[in-house]
């Protein structure tokens, strides 16, 4: 029997709002045995950025990222977001330690190559895809009484910090901790689960499988950027993951949002 | 017989010059055995502060820390220093890992209360003044093959970050750690070493003990700046720690600068 993990993502807009911050890290708290926390921060990247003069470009949602930038989100995952929430788990209890990809070298990515976006070449910069996380060191951590507080960078081991998807992140952590443990993924983010109607934000489809999602694209059900998010969960559990939940931010407890297995 | 560790502290102007940084990244790397990382930052966070339009106040060399400037150093400390530092040193092959104090609960501090100073009071703001550092848990990060890269931050327990001196955040996880660990703490900086006479950089004093600090104190050999350095280089070898060696930046092998012993 493995022991029992949970990853929970928590993602920018959610970090900016103390209010909803200090449940989710109180949520957190409660939530027995071991855990690690996964975080974003861009909002907070976008507000420090503009504040240094540095306009932000996002392609398909995800963030052009040369020096600057990189300068910009290595101090303000790595540093701002990251200590603020470590600070804070500490104050309940919970024994965190703030990691970026680097740190122990738990994850290591190499940089983007030039893509082709709606027929255009787009260089993302200092963006990493991941190529593994090391899920002995992360569980040795966890073993150690640690609660590892994650942040959406990664590195490429030439010495190069890399900005890497937070969602992406999280999954690599759960996937590369599955070998180990049994791990429950938790999304959280603004909607109560996969919604059935998209205007109806108690319309949370309860379970989602491989086949059910199959029907759920096919007549529409799920489209847009739910489509992704899903197929990265679906991924998750196929590589190993006990579980993944979707959820809103301030029900992370495992008993609510759409659970896909 | 206690394993040799080697602690070395390294400050903000190194950090900020790119060629005697790689250099002392290479020598910090070719120590042998285990070994901890202290970095400052002051300068960097003093030019991230202008960029954002926030005053630099320091005042005894040391820095004011409001709010505003807290989220500089948490971010310039934190984020965009130690991270620069890791995955560097992860490049050379040391399997480093930054934390700040709030990480794993390695150095818990509170708030300095106001001081007078030159006769009027001085509110330092989010400045800590250390309790104790965990060198159980530094040890056994270093046992796991890792090399701790100590950021000067520290926190309270209670959820705040708060800005220390990292000469200071060297001294107490030397102190620490020397429970455990044969341990030579090296303060590197912009000269050779604690000098005869200060216009002769070739001047260097190959060893001060306590005897002879008292003798150069009364003849005025050291005096200003250098007399809290080798004070606290002092009373870090009373508290246990094996010996202080004050060295250039670029020379930290150990068989150079001024031994405190």
């Amino acid at each position: 029997m493995k022991e029992k993990l949970t990853v929970v993502k928590v993602g920018g807009a959610v970090v900016e709002d103390e209010a909803q911050l200090a449940q989710l890290l109180r949520d957190f708290a409660a939530i027995e045995g071991r855990k690690v926390l996964v975080h974003g921060g861009g909002r907070k990247a976008t507000k420090i950025a503009e504040r240094l003069g540095i306009e932000t470009l996002m392609v398909q949602g995800r963030r052009v990222t040369d020096a600057r930038m990189l300068e910009v989100v290595t101090m303000v995952y790595g540093g701002l977001v990251n200590k603020h929430l470590v600070a804070c788990l500490q104050a309940h209890g919970v024994n965190a330690l703030g990691l970026t990809g680097a740190d122990a070298d738990v994850i290591r990515s190499h940089r983007r190559p030039v893509r082709m976006v709606d027929g255009a070449p787009v260089d993302y910069g200092f963006v990493g895809d991941v190529d593994r996380a090391d899920g002995t060191m992360l569980g040795r951590l966890v073993e150690a009484g640690i609660t590892p507080v994650v942040a959406p960078l990664t590195h490429n081991g030439e010495g190069d910090i890399l900005n890497t998807n937070a969602d992406t992140i999280a999954s690599e952590v759960a996937r590369a901790l599955a070998a180990d443990y049994d791990v429950t993924l938790i999304f959280s983010f603004e909607k109560k689960g996969v919604l059935r109607c998209p205007d109806d934000d108690e319309s949370v489809i309860p379970v989602i499988t491989r086949s059910l999602f199959e029907q759920y694209r096919a007549d529409g059900t799920i489209s847009g950027g739910m489509l992704p998010k899903v197929e990265n969960a679906l991924a998750a559990v196929e590589a190993g993951v006990g579980r993944v939940i979707i959820t809103l931010a301030t029900a992370i407890d495992g008993r609510h949002g759409t659970v896909i297995s």
